[in-house]
């Protein structure tokens, strides 16, 4: 279970690599159900990225990996391609939505969204490794 | 203008008020734009609540007065009912939304959601009066 | 935990309940984070009654009670009027959802839908009372 | 007509294969009006796969065709590419779809979900052998 106070963790330490890559970041964790735990929008971050960043969590969370590894299955041609269509929407493929991890058990997700895809696979990983 | 740290004291006020009334909740802010701001799931908050809180927040700023008064105005027969459809949904029409007021000033809204009417009211206040 | 296992056997004892009344149903199991884990359409059931079924089910874990006590709340006037508006119109307040409850806790519920009110809240309870 | 009896031996077939391949499964069945039949989320199988099984055998029964050969033809440049936007994002063009055949008839289609493709169809060929 992904507790309220461990949830916050996460995203603080989000926020600190967001500051050290001088780029503000919508960050968002969801539980091992996919729901939403918490949220924040740093000052100045992208406002398109509110969405994008609880879905990055999502489907993080849903498919039990990261929307990259996901986001390369997905292209034409590939096994997955027209996954994006399904949930309502809320399936991303691309990076910044890396699963959290506790004592080999996925918990829950953070995702991330704000910056380049590099940007955002770097906030994510440095959330993502609090729980580890 | 609401910055990520307001918005952080306001639901810290928000979960200390609900850990005094010994009811979990799911708390929202957004900013002058409507949009999501920060938001927390207290643990054991109902998961149903997770939309209702951000909407409450939503509708607290969409139309800058609470949810509560629009309430009052949204029953069948009243001036605003059937307002409840509009915005996809996202409108709410009972306790637990208030604006967010700097210098007398709206510059936001906080949603709150997990308990009764009353509860939620009390909570979403004083989350809200951290910025007066 | 709700695993699949129980599942099957929640909608095995509402399929037993709706033969005895002789009304067939629709009878959907969602766990604790409101994610669908079984489904039946009992023959000649309501295909209208899919979606609420499944929206039953999810509205009793949702808010961690049934939707009869919910919608007994949700009446014009009431605390909860225009709650069915939120959750993207997942949320049902008539009767059919009931929470599924072992050892005391909350694991998931069960939603039927079908026939009247009474009959579709007899299947629940029948269906849920396998959990006790 | 695809009885509730049978709906549930088609996914009794599919969730025998997945346990035999080592890899949980969403396995949905929709009648020949494309509608749920039943469905079944077996234990520690991915969350954001309720929707694509259910998806999948809708695609599947709604165009008569495995959702694998209809994904062969809308890729960038095919004939049917851009038919994933259709009905509401609920096509879905990659493996694991399969009609259900009786008596040189389609009456219905079963839906795989959980693993790569080639996993989803062999649990969904399995399933849907049992009407054969």
């Amino acid at each position: 279970m992904i507790t309220s106070e461990k949830a916050h963790r996460v995203i603080a330490a989000g926020e600190a690599k967001a500051k050290e890559i001088g780029q503000p970041m919508n960050i968002a964790v969801v539980d091992a159900g996919t729901n939403l735990k918490a949220f924040t929008r740093m000052d100045g971050a992208w406002l398109g990225s509110i969405d994008i960043a609880i879905n990055k969590a999502f489907t993080a969370k849903a498919f039990d990996l990261s929307t990259k590894e996901l986001g390369q299955n997905s292209q034409p041609g590939d096994q997955f391609y027209g996954i994006q269509e399904s949930n309502h929407g809320r399936v991303m493929i691309f990076a910044g939505g890396v699963p959290l991890v506790v004592d080999g058990k996925i918990v829950g997700a953070v995702g991330v969204s704000g910056g380049s895809g590099v940007q955002d696979q770097s906030v994510a990983e440095a959330a993502a490794a609090v729980c580890k």
